[in-house]
């Protein structure tokens, strides 16, 4: 048996034990595996934060890692559970759309249909599957077991549309908040490449209009920003974020995920 | 030292630091040993929902492992500490009832006061024995102290009543909500064999009345049921449950653990 | 590489997946670590509340431990990382005082002021150095990279004024809560030693002033105490706390971090 790491990915929370006995399972199978939880509080049912929650981490786990990732409204029903592996890291999941991200982040990739039911645990309950079916195979994947036991290869994975910024012209795009973290900051699906090449805080080269409100200051760091005027920065997963300085944008704003925003660029020729 | 497996499980929440500093405890005494934490929100001081807690799921974990389980209103009072050894598990807890569910599931069962308190942590605090008498001991256990050292055999350890269901006639019974999950989701106390034997979706053999409102279909998963109309099913652990698919059933029947249900078994011989 | 534990305590709770990250960075730098969530339920933005969560409980975890500490309003400004090393213990932090208990229980101390930025993650984030320098600085830490190669020393580290309770007279003192635990307990910032030294159940020596409300009892355990009526006690870190019997004496009195409380000790003198 060896060492190796399992991270693992649900919208359980905190308030139950069935992260605690997926742990359980998984350790039965390989007491030797070191297990992280990268989040619990995926927002419930939501295949979409669940897509974004392990497609903005994995890369920062080892070579090797094995992510189970456990976002699951059809579970029971006829939807697959399957393995994917891309060149460094092996992801086992139901097949809904929360490896969505993984998927277009990755040349490499594999999926496989797990149908090998000799690795699951016995009777398969028809509402947890994250302990009877996921947990189990990853522990068994940590054993070594190769993904071929497990299923064939599939192509019709489902993917899911990730929220794009829509460019509407030149100098507009409308976007959307994708995420609200703890402290109320708004992460939105515009990047850095999105924004005009040089931006200077002396001159306002952009603006983003949110709830009617103007948002014209890049900030480099929270210390540089306002508690009471909102400014945007580049977060820590690449994507232009909205905030106070310890305070919250998310109460100040009213905006949560699927606040449209729309950014404007100045025109470079003009003065 | 050998590696092996401590779970934690407590109604100690996560706001305060109370779990990490019993983890660095542990370590203290055994840094190569794996804690994982089962579940830290039972009910506060609900010796019941930690029964349950621990009762429903320490059997997934590996062969040896050690469950410490601290729901523990009378710390500090003249309740024993005890450890409780089965064929497979050992458990470290207040003698308070809290592996009553244990207690029942195990036909071995040897259960000891633990007195030798030269594996305390001292000054014992008269507040926090999860640090300072429980994780402690697991620790020394886990390193391979016999349990005989701790201290004698008892045979007058607490067990509590779990609620079961009661046989009013041939087709009723009375029986109850012991616990709601973070979705909402009713866990009643009554078990697949509660219900008659056979049961088809296409005709109703039983009925659940809860809160006013009649239940009467056994869904086979999640997906198969309504998010505006509850729903039973058999859920991981074996109870019968009740659940809106993506909703609350919780939130919707106002109901939680003590609402008491009312099972209503067709007679076979009517038509 | 040596296994080792490593602590985590920030303000950045658990409803993001920022914790897993930091967990992935550092197993990415050495895999055989063991990780112990200390807390992450740190008052947002509170360089106090982090400066006693970590300065209470860092003496219970194995000599050898490496703790980082990520409360970091300043994050991205010209706040410095800092290492510091005690006799036993080794600390990664903001230098914004988050380590001031640490400091002033420890009499051997070295601080040092991170600069070597080969070792952090690069890009290195504005708003995210728990990620890019705290954790992954620890990761090497923990694969024995010495202190020396990360900075020099410095003498001119952050302390924050922890508060102290204050001598009006003989008799009398103010002190104040500091910590309000899940349960309502109220931690004040008076010691055993700041009581008179014989203190017995049958005749009162002291009495507290919180919120216009006498408490005279001092309890040895919460069994002892009322539901209804507050009590005190000597705390499991050494304080004097306030509490009710299985509820909470902060919902009671409606007090928290901050609320003054006056001590009076009676003139052992009088009948």
């Amino acid at each position: 048996m060896s060492r190796g790491v399992i991270t693992l990915t649900t919208d359980f929370g905190s308030a139950d034990y069935f992260v605690g006995v997926m742990k359980g399972v998984v350790l039965n199978v390989n007491p030797e595996v070191q297990l992280v939880d990268l989040s619990h509080e995926v927002a419930s049912f939501s295949v979409l934060d669940g897509a974004l929650t392990i497609g903005l981490n994995y890369a920062f786990f080892p070579e090797g890692t094995i992510h189970v990732v456990v976002v699951d409204p059809g579970v029971g029903s006829a939807r697959r559970p399957i393995i994917a592996r891309t060149a460094h890291h092996t992801f086992v999941a139901p097949d809904n759309g929360v490896l969505s991200v993984v998927f277009e982040r990755e040349a490499t990739l594999e999926v496989r249909h797990i149908t090998a039911d000799r690795y699951f645990l016995h009777p398969v309950s028809s509402t947890f599957h994250g302990r009877d079916v996921f947990a189990r195979v990853a522990g068994w994947l940590s054993r070594g077991i190769p993904a071929e036991n497990f299923g064939g290869v599939i192509n019709d994975y489902l993917r899911i549309t990730i929220p794009r910024p829509r460019r509407l012209n030149h100098q507009q795009s409308e976007a959307s908040v994708i995420r609200v973290d703890k402290f109320g900051n708004l992460m939105t699906n515009l990047r850095r490449e999105d924004l005009p090449e040089r931006i200077s805080p002396e001159r306002a080269s952009f603006k983003i209009i949110i709830k009617g409100r103007e948002i014209a200051r890049l900030a480099a760091s929270f210390a540089e920003g306002s508690p009471l005027e909102p400014f945007s920065y580049i977060g820590s997963s690449g994507f232009l974020e909205i905030a106070l300085n310890e305070g919250s944008a998310a109460q100040l704003l009213s905006a949560g995920p699927g606040t449209e925003i729309t950014l404007h660029i100045s025109d470079p020729n003009q003065p």
